[in-house]
């Protein structure tokens, strides 16, 4: 099966995590958290962008989803920077909502000197509660002062809200004689689904390309990663994947250089996806699920989804108990037309224990089956054996931590 | 909204459960669960009965499932009785599955004094093992000895699995100068999701009715019980709904009676159905789930069963939680093209607390609001605005105790 190259990815520490060349950044705590954690931030270019965005599908679309998606059509992809904050989602807030976005993105384009039109905005928290605008004003002014934070590392802590860890990858790419670097950081640890940018990301690279190029090379690179993680199958009103192209480092991205770039790129969100998957709330460790033999990638995407989904196999994987037949069950309604005596399935990141031999159950060592669950990443091999075609699906353990988290957030 | 009606329907004690008119059962434990527990019963009647069956609809159908399917085609519905046991689901075990279960088929047969092809077949637990036939068989000889357990609590108790308490419902029905009566019991505490009869049930009667009409009885009764649960959003390979009716009571249920006769039938379907729900693996009550204001039922019913999966939702619940959004975020992303600023929301029984009203968020009091969802049944009740059908929807809590459970099931 065809991983996913991982070779030119770094995770980078928040210490020594930089921007792609062309971009400045400035975070702060502005209130909007009560924990007074850093809670606003910005990433922006002195000189116009490419821009690209993916935003959730869910009928209820949070007032900064609204409006990124009017802004990034009305300017063509010509951005000059993001600002966003964590602490208040601005969902469920209707008019008011969107009049408050539209109020942080001019606040913004102020800090960054840019026009209104060229700020994109991100918000992140509890659903149903307006912005303090007063706080978030104050925050802005911070943000263009002295006292603002400049670390990247602080900007990618902006984003964040029940994550344990910060989500950052960075990669490098060599075209003719020049270098450019992509970075990406993203939140995102409950309410995460594959149906869509799951979660927000920002991925900045100095690539100099069009807005439609980067609009298809970010559609790309999302499918395979955003779009392959699953914490608890609850899709967010929130959920968007940005990507700014500065042009910073001069290299630039003809049709030829497309795949080179749209790789590096997938390899980018890739690796936030899939921190972003371990950092599930309450999770121990990564889960990956290696779909094979499928009809179809669609095909293997669902099945690996279904089982993603499940909290009964999620359960099993928590508790290092080889219960497989979850797995097989959820495979069943997934709806998708497997043929169970057509099955093979394995644990392990080599395929270490077979389980399941064309649908019959295989002895095998229990304790040993068990030490494979507990790895991380815990690797589960699923072969459907009705084509050539496969998908890989990330996704954490369910534990009683995740219930604690949720059954206590806003209260 | 139109509620189903109750006022026929009684949960009986273990000690007081009677089946209809014409029944006999047995139960003993022969060993299939460790514990020790009743894991093996019949229920049969001496002359021929109706039958019907709905079954699970995952793409893994376990071999008494296959067995049963057959069974009553090949039969056209003319049964003796069934038997079921607990401890091994006889799931994902191929063709030497289905020789275990045609050969519990004929054990049945045997001791109901009945052919192999008018017993239908039950089994639960474990996916991916062999039943163990000689303790089966010796099961069996027990059912037909004096050292049988003969209550219809016994019968109903060995169908149970990780199930804290049993599962009854009665009613009665008068026909003229006849009355006809009603018993079902059933199982299931995890791997409950409403797309098929999402567990094991079996529902008596000694009512005279064909099989066609009992099968259409069942369709429509199970629609709205059986299909409108959900625990954990998994779907069994094992699920089966099994009607019989022994005709001893003498009422028979002409054209003209088959309303009054399904209303009962899904009276007793769905308190069976609720008290499924309410004992979720590790839940601490039920959440009924109101959806009105629907362009049809199937959309009520689909928004209602995304809320009713959504973790985050029950979560929320479990630690009387108001985050309401979460509820509007998973009707967002049920598929149904719903209209945010057409939503309202309440909680409560009698839509004490409304937390939005058209898509916006309204004040309320977080203590009052946090009592109401600590009830048993939480009540929550969403207005999609859009026309005037509706369904209900029932679910649990999540806590940590189900991942407790489940966590550790097989090992």
């Amino acid at each position: 099966m065809s991983l996913l190259a991982e070779s030119t990815v770094t995770v980078p520490t928040l210490e020594v995590f930089t921007l792609p060349a062309g971009f400045r950044c400035a975070a702060t705590a502005c209130g909007l958290k009560p924990s007074g954690n850093l809670d606003l931030g910005m990433v922006w270019s002195d000189g116009p962008c490419a821009a690209a965005g993916l935003f959730t599908t869910n009928r209820v679309q949070a007032a900064p989803v609204l409006l990124c998606r009017e802004t990034l059509a009305a300017a063509a992809g010509r951005m000059r920077g993001v600002i966003y904050n964590s602490g208040c989602a601005n969902a469920v807030t209707g008019e008011r909502g969107l009049a408050d976005a539209r109020r942080m993105q001019a606040l913004g384009a102020g800090a960054a000197g840019a026009a209104a039109e060229e700020v994109l905005v991100l918000s992140t928290g509890v659903i149903g509660r307006f912005l303090d605008m007063e706080k978030l004003a104050r925050g802005v002014a911070t943000l263009e002062g002295p006292e603002a934070l400049r670390s990247p590392g602080d900007a990618a802590r902006a984003i964040l809200t029940t994550d344990t860890v910060a989500k950052l990858a960075t990669a490098e790419l060599s075209l003719g004689n020049r270098t450019l670097r992509i970075a990406g950081f993203a939140k995102g640890a409950g309410m995460i689904h594959p149906a869509m940018a799951t979660m927000l990301a920002v991925v900045l690279t100095d690539a100099r390309l069009e807005p439609a190029r980067l609009d298809r090379c970010l559609r790309s690179a999302v499918e395979r990663s955003f779009n392959r993680i699953s914490v608890d199958g609850d899709m967010s009103t929130n959920d968007t994947v940005l990507a700014v192209a500065s042009g910073a480092s001069g290299a630039s991205v003809p049709d030829d250089a497309e795949p080179a770039f749209t790789a590096a790129l997938t390899a980018v969100c890739a690796s936030l996806a899939r921190q972003i998957a371990r950092d599930g709330e309450g999770a121990t460790r990564l889960v990956e699920l290696r779909i094979t033999g499928a009809a179809s990638e669609a095909q293997a995407h669902r099945v690996g989804d279904a089982i993603a989904c499940s909290p009964l196999v999620k359960t099993a994987i928590h508790g290092n108990d080889p219960n497989w037949g979850r797995v097989l069950a959820a495979a069943g309604y997934s709806g998708e037309p497997i043929e169970p005596e057509r099955v093979r399935l394995w644990f392990g990141d080599r395929d270490e224990v077979q389980l399941l031999d064309r649908g019959l159950p295989l002895a095998f060592e229990a304790s040993r089956a068990s030490a494979l669950l507990a790895q991380d990443p815990a690797v589960l091999h699923l072969d459907l054996g009705l084509g050539s075609a496969s998908a890989i699906v990330w996704t954490c353990d369910l534990s009683a931590e995740y219930v604690r988290i949720n059954a206590d957030y806003t209260t």
